[in-house]
């Protein structure tokens, strides 16, 4: 497989690149007004997800505008528990919010998994459409939500302030939590290969709220899904090598922990220290991200000081620069697309 | 200075200790029933603060019916914004509140450093009087808020879900916001001397909202400051050394960073990996902490397991046993004594 622009796809196989490549968390996203036109059009958050011509021309914005080393799909990691049957919706100024929160074996029993190619179309025609359009101008990302983190937003029956039942149901009733977390690890591996076989080149799991978990329970209730999960996706389909990408939000504090996952590349939030995170994952992982997102509010100076610092730290080793989480909508576009080129400038002919 | 339990202390100096010395955050709390009850008696957490004689029985409450290795001063870090004229209050079920927020310089510069010996008498007070009546049992801790921590309190008025105003102020005003870190400094460093010289045996800094900041930001806004306390707190007094210990809540993925405190004792929270800690931060630092406080809710064949698994990391180091935050008031005492007593019996005669 080869793309025009080869430094994401390089990089993800330990190759030189000509530059440390980037792409952002939610790149699609309100910051662009471009975005928040075709939001208006769609009329809703999740019209534009479920209409495939739509999320293909969200995914392909931003790439129009800056010089970005990869695409991912636009979607939402709640897609699954949507196709599961508990009926989402996304309320503004509030976020997701199901029809019903899930709390007992009962309820989970019920609860379907959701084949693919039935139930989530949208989204494989999505990717369909994306990789015609890209025409393997850069590679695309694929992704799922990691079981712990869906099972928070299910059991909650949305976003939540304190997630305190999720954090009851692992502490009274952990048996019960394991079989929602099976099922959802059932509805992840089907659904990520699904998207592999529709033609995304790369798999992401969002574990956004593994952070949530004390690290003795860590490993029991989201690590050993991950695993799980990484096991049983395709890492080959029709001679294309897929690697994946871990995002462990909120582990800095166990990075011990995290180098028992199979997983080629490990996004790490904001929180953690790059030199630490250096030390103890690499060279076992390709590291993604870490800039944070509230650097793009400060002046071009100070961007580029503190991008400086990042490569510093990172020269020597695959990186992939990305932010610590989803830039937010209050951002500059034009502050990105400074911090996409600094990126590229700074890093040219370095590996 | 020689202590009838010299567990604690001996570990504080690397001594060998009879066994794994045990304190517990928040001790002497609603867990108890016989705190509820001097609660009661006080008619608001703030008077049993402020009254020495029943601020002095709460600090001694737990060590009647546990074997503590420790006491720990029965105060609150808010003492130093309510001494500052911030008119302190603590509302059932929603935690601190302040009559006023702070948000610009001219609000700081009006802000008033505290003379302990005059404006938080009563802590002093029962700091002598808890020594009194110890004779010496087991050592006390004082302890303060660091300084961002108490800012984030300070700027938000009160306790908040998501910090956002310190966070702007971050962003927008940093100058401003030093200026206030600045003079808490000024503040926590004569209120902890003033409790050496009144008598404890140990200080300890709260660093409870540390975990708030991004790694690049945590030197300038949080550990800057706790070195600069660490530097001025006297570190001896009456040819007595002090010990000083650090509870680094939420920063256990910036682990490197904090080998540049000077202080005695790292106090971890739940969510670091003790083993990753161990071989980051020690011998350099005696580690404290890290047991998952909602083990306490587990039988006790499980909380029996989960001490041995602690205690085998922490092996050949020394180590103060703890939990990862304060005890809650859903806890079982009996849970409590059944911990001491199994970390006490399992490390016995181990170093």
């Amino acid at each position: 497989m080869s793309f025009k622009n080869d430094a994401f796809i390089n990089a993800l196989f330990r190759r030189p690149t000509k530059y440390t490549p980037v792409w952002i968390m939610r790149q699609a996203g309100r910051y662009l007004p471009e975005y928040r036109a075709l939001r208006e059009e769609a009329g809703s958050f999740l019209n534009l997800c479920k209409t495939p011509e739509l999320a293909c021309a969200a995914t392909l914005q931003p790439l129009q505008r800056f010089s970005l080393d990869a695409a991912i799909l636009f979607s939402d990691i709640l897609t699954i528990p949507d196709a599961m049957g508990l009926g989402l919706d996304f309320i503004e100024g509030e976020g997701p919010r199901f029809n019903k929160s899930i709390n007992s074996l009962a309820e989970i029993n019920k609860l379907i998994i959701p084949d693919p190619d039935h139930d989530l179309t949208y989204v494989l025609d999505a990717i369909r459409l994306i990789k015609a359009k890209l025409a393997n101008k850069v590679p695309l990302i694929g992704f799922a939500g990691s079981p712990f983190t869906l099972a928070a937003y299910i059991v909650e029956g949305g976003s939540s302030k304190n997630f305190n039942q999720i954090k009851k149901m692992l502490l009274d009733a952990p048996e019960i939590l394991h079989q929602l977390l099976k099922k959802l690890s059932q509805a992840v591996i089907l659904y990520l290969n699904a998207q592999i076989k529709a033609g995304v080149d790369v798999i992401m799991l969002f574990d956004s709220w593994g952070g949530l978990l004390a690290d003795k329970d860590y490993a029991e209730f989201s690590l050993n899904y991950l695993k799980e999960i990484l096991k049983n996706v395709l890492r080959e389909y029709q001679n294309k090598s897929i690697p994946s990408i871990v995002f462990a939000r909120g582990s800095g504090a166990r990075l011990l922990q995290l180098k028992l996952l199979s997983a080629d590349v490990l996004g790490l939030d904001e929180n953690t220290n790059l030199a630490l995170a250096r030390n103890i994952l690499c060279p076992q992982f390709i590291l993604q991200g870490n800039f944070a997102p509230q650097l793009l509010k400060e002046d071009e100076a100070t961007i580029k000081k503190e991008i400086t610092k990042a490569l510093e730290i990172m020269k020597g080793n695959p990186y992939i620069f990305n932010l610590g989480h989803g830039i937010t909508p209050d951002i500059d576009p034009e502050k990105l697309n400074f911090l996409i080129n600094e990126v590229h400038q700074q890093s040219l002919n370095w590996v």
